[in-house]
C-alpha cells in the first residue's frame, strides 16, 4: 500500500519527515513514508470543508452503494488486509482474518444503524407534517489507534461517511500501513476526491489535525490523549467528541466447575491480542482458600499452553508479539515493579532475551500490595487479588475510575444477575471473555473509559444530528377569534 | 405550593437567605423561602447518591407506574399549576395551560422513548446472548430555566428517573414556585425519598450544585452558563451533560401570496411568549423591493393588533410581561441601542410608563448596520434584514455560531427544499411558527445552542448508557485443536 497522503483525491508526499513503521516480529522496517506537516493538515481539512456540501446532499441511496462497493472491495482483498496488519501489529494471521471481515461487515451494521438510530420518520400528519431528518456535522477528523489499525478507524469512517460527513483520517504513527490500505479501497469504490483525506505522522499531525477546522474529532485510543482532546474543546460547544478509551477492567471468577474452561476464558480475556485490546480483563479477583487455589493452578497451567510467536507461524500461535519493543520493556518494567511492591509473580512477564517486542504474558497476585495505581498496562500482565467474599469482589471490581468491560465467571445464575445489576461498565459479560464484544450493539464505555458517546451500533448517533421539522405547503390563516389579536 | 426545600424526602427551610419571586404583571410579591446553601445542596445530592441503588434496582413496571401516577396528578391539578405559572413568569394563562398540559404529556412520550431509544433488546442468541441492556448514570442536576418552569425541568426529569437516576432540582431563582409544585406532585405520586430533591436559590446554589457529586448535569438556559458549565467539567469524563441553550434564529420570508397570514407566522414566532422562548425568531430576512415593503406593512399592522397585558385579562392577551421589569429595562436598552447605530425602528420596543415588566413589541431593520452582534436578546425584540436574492437570505440565515431554530415562510416548494437542505439548525419549519415543535421529536440546536445532546424525545439517550453484555449459562470448554494452546 501508499506511503503517501490523500488530499482532495491526489496522493502526494507528505511534507514533513520521514517516519518508518517496523514489524515487531522481526523488526524489519517495512513502511517509510513522510509526515503531514501542519500545512499539509490544514489543506486536507479545507479540501475536506470544501467536498461536504455536495456529499451531504449526495443522495443517500448513492452513499451506500459507494460503501457497498467499498465492503465488496475489502471482502476481495481482504487477505491482503489482513496479512499487511499482522505484519504492522504482529497479530496472528487467524485473528487478523477476523478483523479484515470486521472491517467489511461494519458496511451492512452500519447502513442498519443509520436507518434505526437516524434516518427520517414522520412523527405528525395532517395539514402540519412533523418530519424528523437527521443532518451530517460536516469535517470530522478521525484518529486510529494501533491495536485495531484497520477496524477500529473504519468504525468511525463508515458511519461517518454514510450520514454525509467529510473525514480526514489519521492512522496510527506505529501502524500506517491498514488505514492507507482501507482508504485506497475507499477512492477505488467512487468516494469522491475531497470526502475522505488521510495524513499519516505521529502526535505533532494529530496535535494540527485536532487543532484543524473540523466539526468533530471521533478518536480512539488512550485515555490521557482522549482527555487532552476533551480538554482542547472545552470552550467549543460546536465540535463533537467521541472518545473511545482504555479500561482497567475486571474478570471474577467465583464457582465455576469447569476449571479448565474457566482459566481458558481468563486467558482470552487477559492475553487475546497480547493483552492489547481496551476490553482485557487487567485485575483478575478470586477467592481466598482452596478454590481460588485451584484456579490460580489452572490458570497459570494453561497460561503456560500459551503458544507465543510470529504471525505466520505454523501451527500458528495466539499470541503475537506486542506492537514495539520499547512496549515490551515498559511492561516487563511494570511488573517488575509490582513484584517488588509486594507483589507475588505467578507468571511472569518478560521480553525474549533478544530484546524483541514478543513478551511472555505475566500475572502477579497484588492481593498484599496496597493502592495498586487505576490504570490500563496495554500488554498481556494480569493482577490477581484475592478476597473473602462476593461483595468485597464486587465492590472490588466496580473500584476503578474505568468502566469499559466487566466479566464473570461462574455458574450460579444468582451471581450473575447481581454482577450485572451492580457493575458498572458498558460491556458487561458472564461466562465468556470480556474481549467478546457483539458489531450489533453499541460499545463504549463511562468513567474515565470515554465520553458517553458510544460507538459501534451507536456511531450513527455522533454522526449525525437531529433535524426536526414543522412543515405545511400553505400557510395557516389568521383566525377572526385568535387570541390576543385585537 | 410549598417554599421550602426537598432533601431525603424531607421538606425543610434552606439553611440560607431568604429572596423571592415576584408576579412581573403587578409587582407583588407572590413568593418568599430561604435559599440553599452550599451546604443543603451537598447533603441533597448525598441523599440522591444514597437512594441511587435502590431506585436503579427497583422494576422499571415499577418506576413507570409511579411517574404515571404523577401524570395523573399533574391532570388533576393541571389547572392550578398554569395559575400559578402566569403569576409567576407572567404568561397568559391560555398558553400556560398548554404548559401544564404538555408536563403530563412528557411521561408518555418519555415512556414510548425510554423503550425505542433504550430498553433492552438481543442483539445476538445461541449458546452465547447477546444482550443490550441501558442504565442509568446516578445522580442527575437539573436546573431549570424561568421560561418553561415547569415544562422544561419536567422535561429533564421526567426520564432521569424513569430511566432509574435520581435527581437534584434546582428550579431557576425566577420562577421557584412551579418547580417545587411538580415536585410536590412528585412526592405525592411515590417518587421515594431521595429520588427526587429539590434546592431552590441563585447562583451561588446552581453552582453548588454543578460543583457537589454528580454523574451529571443537565441544563437548560442561556449560552454563556451552558457554556461556563461545559469548561467546569472539562477534566471530566465521568459526568454526562446535556446542555439546552439559546439561539439567533432566522426566519426567511420570501414569495407568500397570503401576506397576513404570513405576517401572523412571524408574529407567533418572534412575539410569543413575548419572545422568552428559545425558538423565537430573532433575525426576519426579507427581499429588497416591493415585496418586502409590503411584508413590513403586513407584519406592522398586525403587530399593532397585538394585546399586551396580563395572564389572567379578558379577553386575554397575546403577549403577557417578560419576566422581570429589570430585563424589560434591559430589552429596551438593547433595542435603542440598535437604533442609535443606524437602526431604523419599525415598531418600538418600549416598558410601559410605569417601570413594569410590560414590553411592547419592538422590531427594527438593522440592513443599514455592520456588524450587529451575534447574540441572543431574550424578549419580544425583532431584527429585520433586507437581501437582494435568496441565496444571500440562506448565508444570512446560517451567519450565526448559534443553530437552534430556523424557519422559512414561503409558496415555493423548491425554496423549501432549498432552505432544508441548506440551513444548520435543529429544528427547521416551513410555514409554521419558528416556536412550533413536536414532542414526540428531539429538541435541541448545533453551534453554540447546545452539546449535541438534543431533549425531549431524544433524553432517553442521556439519562442512560448502554450495556452490551455476551451471557451463556455455561462456559465454553476449551478444544482439542484450539488455536494457539498447546
Amino acid at each position: 500500500m501508499t506511503n503517501k497522503i490523500l488530499i482532495d483525491g491526489e496522493w502526494r508526499v507528505g511534507s514533513g519527515s520521514d517516519f518508518s513503521s517496523l514489524d515487531p516480529s522481526t523488526g524489519e522496517v517495512i513502511w517509510t513514508g513522510a509526515s503531514a506537516t501542519s500545512a499539509d493538515v490544514n489543506e486536507a481539512a479545507g479540501a475536506a470543508r470544501a467536498a461536504f456540501k455536495s456529499w451531504a446532499l449526495t443522495p443517500l441511496g448513492d452513499r451506500i452503494a459507494i460503501m457497498e462497493k467499498y465492503r465488496d472491495l475489502i471482502k476481495r482483498d481482504g487477505e491482503e488486509l489482513a496479512r499487511l496488519i499482522s505484519r504492522e501489529t504482529g497479530k496472528p494471521f487467524w485473528e487478523t482474518k477476523t478483523e479484515a471481515a470486521t472491517v467489511a461487515g461494519k458496511v451492512d451494521i452500519s447502513i442498519r444503524a443509520y436507518y434505526e438510530r437516524t434516518g427520517e420518520t414522520e412523527t405528525a400528519s395532517g395539514a402540519t407534517r412533523g418530519i424528523l431528518r437527521h443532518k451530517p456535522h460536516g469535517v470530522m477528523a478521525v484518529l486510529g489507534p494501533y491495536n485495531f489499525p484497520a477496524h477500529l478507524p473504519n468504525g468511525h469512517i463508515v458511519p461517518a461517511l454514510l450520514a454525509g460527513n467529510t473525514v480526514v483520517f489519521k492512522p496510527s504513527e506505529i501502524t500506517p500501513g491498514p488505514g492507507a490500505f482501507i482508504v485506497e479501497r475507499m477512492v477505488e469504490a467512487g468516494v469522491p476526491a475531497g470526502v475522505i483525506n488521510m495524513v499519516q505522522g505521529g502526535r505533532e499531525t494529530g496535535e494540527a489535525l485536532t487543532g484543524a477546522e473540523v466539526d468533530g474529532v471521533l478518536f480512539t485510543g488512550g485515555a490521557k490523549t482522549g482527555l487532552a482532546i476533551h480538554k482542547q474543546f472545552s470552550d467549543r460547544l460546536d465540535v463533537i467528541l467521541a472518545l473511545e478509551l482504555g479500561g482497567n477492567n475486571p474478570l471474577i471468577w467465583w464457582d465455576a466447575a469447569d476449571v479448565e474452561a474457566a482459566a481458558f476464558t481468563v486467558v482470552q480475556s487477559a492475553f487475546l491480542t497480547s493483552g492489547q485490546r481496551c476490553t482485557c480483563a487487567r485485575r483478575l479477583i478470586l477467592p481466598k482458600g482452596e478454590a481460588g487455589d485451584k484456579a490460580i493452578d489452572a490458570l497459570a497451567k494453561i497460561t503456560d499452553r500459551i503458544r507465543v510467536g510470529a504471525p505466520f507461524d505454523d501451527p500458528q500461535p495466539f499470541m503475537g508479539p506486542v506492537v514495539l519493543p520499547k512496549i515490551a520493556e515498559n511492561l516487563e518494567r511494570a511488573f517488575d515493579h509490582l513484584v517488588e511492591q509486594d507483589g507475588q509473580a505467578i507468571r511472569n512477564l518478560s521480553v525474549r532475551e533478544d530484546g524483541s517486542a514478543f513478551v511472555s504474558p505475566g500475572i502477579v497476585d497484588v492481593t498484599m500490595r496496597d493502592n495498586v495505581p487505576d490504570e490500563e498496562h496495554f500488554g498481556p500482565l494480569l493482577k490477581v487479588w484475592r478476597v473473602d467474599d462476593f461483595d468485597e469482589a464486587i465492590d472490588l471490581a466496580n473500584r476503578t475510575k474505568f468502566g469499559l468491560s466487566a466479566g464473570i465467571i461462574t455458574d450460579d445464575k444468582a451471581k450473575w444477575e447481581t454482577f450485572l445489576k451492580l457493575s458498572r461498565a458498558g460491556i458487561v459479560n458472564w461466562n465468556r471473555q470480556t474481549t467478546g464484544a457483539s458489531g450489533a450493539a453499541p460499545f463504549g464505555g463511562i468513567g474515565a473509559s470515554g465520553n458517553h458517546r458510544p460507538s459501534a451500533y451507536y456511531a450513527a448517533d455522533y454522526c449525525a444530528y437531529p433535524v426536526a421539522s414543522m412543515e405545511g405547503e400553505k400557510l395557516l390563516p389568521l383566525a377572526d377569534d385568535q387570541v390576543g389579536i385585537k
